[in-house]
C-alpha cells in the first residue's frame, strides 16, 4: 500500500513537511508495511519557499535587501535541490509586517527588495523562478523590482523616480535597455490567486489598498497613479496590463511583472504541484492525505488541499484531509475531492496551548485514521 | 448494516440520546440505508437516570424529600417505560451540590432524602431499583436512608439517632422490624465503583470525607462513628459489612444498604449494559459507536465507552469512540478494546462556545467517519 501525504503547513505551528512526517509517525502505528511518500505542499502563500525547500532537498539563502520603507532588511529565498529553481515570497522582502503599523502607508512603499531577491537568484544562475507575491506592504506596480533589475523610470526631468506608489504618477518613460538580461533565458512564474485587474473599482488600491494603510484619498491617488503607469506602457509597448487577470495581485506587482520576458501568472497550488511533479506521486498511489492549519469553505477556491484533491481525483484516489481546525463552512470540500476531513484538536485550550501540541495531536489523529481504516476493511457493507 | 449506537452523555452538554441521535444524523447522511439502533448509556454516575429513561422510554418523577442538611428540596427518579425498573441518583436527594460550600459538614448530613426516593419508587410498586450513589455530601453509613424506609437506629435513651455521621456513634441497637416490607421483593442492584472498605485509612471518611467539608478531627470522628456502627451490625447481624468491597461508597452508603433484603454491588457500567441488554443489541451489529464528553486513563477504568467496548469484543465487533475531548493519557482505552477515537471538537474556543456547538461538532464528526468508513472499503490493502 502506498500513501501520498501532501498537506500545506499549519501556520504558526508546524512546517508542510512537519505536518507530513507527524501524519506518517501516527499512520506507521498502524500500518508500518506501507510505503509513505512525503510532499511538503503549499499554495503559493506564506510557507512557500518552506515546502518547496524541504520537497526538493534544497535550502534557504539569505541576503540583505530594501525593505519597503527604503531601511535594510534580511530576506529569504529558498534554492532547489537541484539548484536550477528559486523560490521567492514577496513578502520576506516586502512584506506588510516589515511596516510598523503607524508608518503603513502604500504611497511611500517599495518593491525593490523583491527585485534584489530575483536578482540574488538570477546570480545562483536559475533557469526558473517562482514567485510569491502575497502580503506585499506596496501598492507601486511592481516599479520598485523592476528597478532593482535594471529597469529605469523616467520622469519629465529625465530622473529616476523614488520609491512608492505615489512616484509613478511622474513617470514619463520607462526605459528596459539595462533590465538584467539574464531574464531573457528564466522562466519566471507568478503564483498569484486573484484575478483583480490593476485599476479601477476592483483594482490593486481599491480592493487592497486599505489593509495597507491607504486612505480613501490615497486610495483615489495610487489608482490614478497606477493607470498612467499603465498607459506608459500601453504608448511605449502596445501592452495592456490595465486588464490583465491578476495585474492587480500584490499592489499592481502583477502588471508590472508581465513586463519581464518570460513570465505566466498562475494559480499557487498549480505552480508548485507541477514544481514537485504531484500528478507523478499520486498516480500509484492507493491513498491521498493532505491538510492544511484551517479548513474553510477558502479551502475550495485553490487553496492546497484542493489543489492536492483535484489532481488525486484525475486518477480516481480517495483523498483524507487533517486539519487544524475547521470552519462551519467547510463542506463545500467534499464536491471539490475530498472524500473525509478530520480536525486534530484534542481539548478546549487557548489558541497558544493548542498550537504547541499540534504535533502530538497530529499524530493522534492520523493514527485513529489509520485505525479506522483498518477496521472498516473488515466491516461486511 | 446495523449500526448501535451506544454513547454516554457528554456532561454539560448533551444527554446519551442526544450525542446518540446526532451521531445517528451524521451517519445517515453518508449512510442512509444502514440500521441505527440507538442506546443511550450510563455508568451509573451523573445521566443514569435520564440515559435509561430514554433508553426505555421510561418518565422522570419528581418528588420533595429531606436535602442533606434536613431542608426540604425537589428531588427526582426515573421509571423504566415497563415501570417494573426504578432508576435513582443519590445525588438528586443528597447530593453534594445541595449543600453551600460553608455549609458542608459530614458531620451533620443526612441520607435521608436517598430512602425517601426508593419509598417513592417502591409505592409505585417497582420490582427492581438502580441506584447510583456518586456525588453525595453524606458519611453517615446510609442511616439516614435507611431511617426513611422504617429502620430504627436507637440510642441508649431509646431514642432515635437524629441526623448527620457523628449520630451514629450513639448507636446502641437497630431495630428493622420496621423495615419498609415490600423491599423484599424488590430486587436493589447499587452502581459502586469503587471498592473501598467502610473503615480505616481507605475508608469512608478518611478517602472521601475532605472532598465532603471534613477536617481531619471530623475524618477520625467520623471513621470511629463507622467503625462503632459496624460493630452494633455485626453484633446484632454477625454481619461484617465493615470490610465489604465498596461499603466504604458514598459516605459508608454502600454498607448501609447491605442492611437491605436484596441488594447488590456492582460496577455501573454493568448494571446499565444489563438494564439496556446491551450484549443481544450488539451481537447482531456490524459496527459499534459509542462515545463520552470526555476521554482519558479512566475511561478504561469501567466508564461506559469501556464497558460498551467489553461487550463487543465478546462478540469480536468494531468499537468506535467518539468524543467530547480527548485527555494525552487516552491509549490505554485501545487494549479495551475501542479500535478507534476521535474528538470533535473543530475549532479553538471558550468552553462555553464549545459546549454550544457540541451537537453540530458530532454530526460533523459522524459523518467524516462514516465517509472514511465508505473509501477504505474500496482501497486495496
Amino acid at each position: 500500500m502506498r500513501i501520498v501525504i501532501a498537506p500545506d503547513s499549519f501556520k504558526e505551528s508546524l512546517t508542510a513537511l512537519e505536518v507530513a512526517e507527524a501524519i506518517k509517525i501516527g499512520f506507521q502505528k498502524i500500518l508500518p508495511d506501507a510505503e509513505y511518500v512525503l510532499v511538503p505542499m503549499a499554495d503559493g502563500g506564506e510557507g512557500t519557499v518552506q515546502s518547496l525547500v524541504d520537497a526538493t532537498q534544497g535550502e534557504l539563502i539569505y541576503t540583505d535587501v530594501i525593505a519597503p520603507l527604503g531601511n535594510q532588511t534580511q530576506a529569504f529565498f529558498g534554492l532547489s535541490g537541484d539548484k536550477r529553481t528559486a523560490i521567492i515570497e514577496m513578502a520576506s522582502a516586502s512584506g506588510l509586517h516589515l511596516v510598523p503599523l503607524a508608518q503603513r502607508n502604500p504611497l511611500k512603499t517599495t518593491s525593490f527588495g523583491t527585485g534584489q531577491l530575483i536578482k540574488a537568484a538570477l546570480e545562483l544562475g536559475v533557469k526558473k523562478i517562482i514567485l510569491g507575491i502575497g502580503g506585499s506592504a506596496t501598492n507601486d506596480g511592481g516599479v520598485g523590482m523592476l528597478q532593482a533589475l535594471g529597469a529605469r523610470f523616467l520622469n519629465q526631468d529625465n530622473q529616476q523616480i523614488g520609491y512608492g506608489g505615489e512616484q509613478l504618477q511622474d513617470i514619463i518613460r520607462i526605459d528596459l535597455s539595462q533590465l538584467d538580461p539574464r531574464l531573457s533565458s528564466v522562466e519566471v512564474e507568478v503564483a498569484c490567486d486573484v484575478n483583480n485587474p490593476l485599476c479601477g473599482p476592483r483594482g490593486a488600491a481599491a480592493i487592497f489598498g486599505p489593509q495597507k494603510g491607504a486612505t480613501t484619498e490615497m486610495v483615489t491617488q495610487l489608482d490614478h497613479a497606477l493607470l498612467h503607469f499603465s498607459h506608459i506602457v500601453e504608448q511605449q509597448y502596445q501592452r495592456n496590463i490595465r486588464d490583465h487577470a491578476g495585474a492587480g495581485a500584490a499592489g499592481g506587482m502583477g502588471g508590472g511583472l508581465l513586463l519581464l520576458p518570460h513570465v505566466s501568472l498562475s494559480a499557487g497550488v498549480d505552480i508548485v504541484i507541477n514544481a514537485v511533479k504531484l500528478d507523478q506521486m499520486i498516480e500509484n498511489a492507493d491513498l491521498v492525505i493532505t491538510g492544511e492549519g484551517r479548513m474553510d469553505s477558502q479551502t475550495a477556491q485553490g487553496k492546497t488541499p484542493s489543489g492536492v484533491a483535484k489532481v488525486a481525483k484525475q486518477f480516481q484516489k480517495p483523498v483524507i484531509a487533517i486539519v487544524g481546525s475547521l470552519r462551519e463552512d467547510y463542506e463545500v470540500v467534499y464536491p471539490v475531492g475530498i472524500d473525509a476531513v478530520f480536525p486534530i484538536i484534542r481539548q478546549v485550550n487557548s489558541l497558544e496551548a493548542t498550537l504547541a501540541c499540534g504535533r502530538e495531536n497530529l499524530i493522534s489523529a492520523a493514527q485513529n485514521i489509520a485505525r479506522l481504516y483498518l477496521i472498516a476493511k473488515h466491516i461486511p457493507s
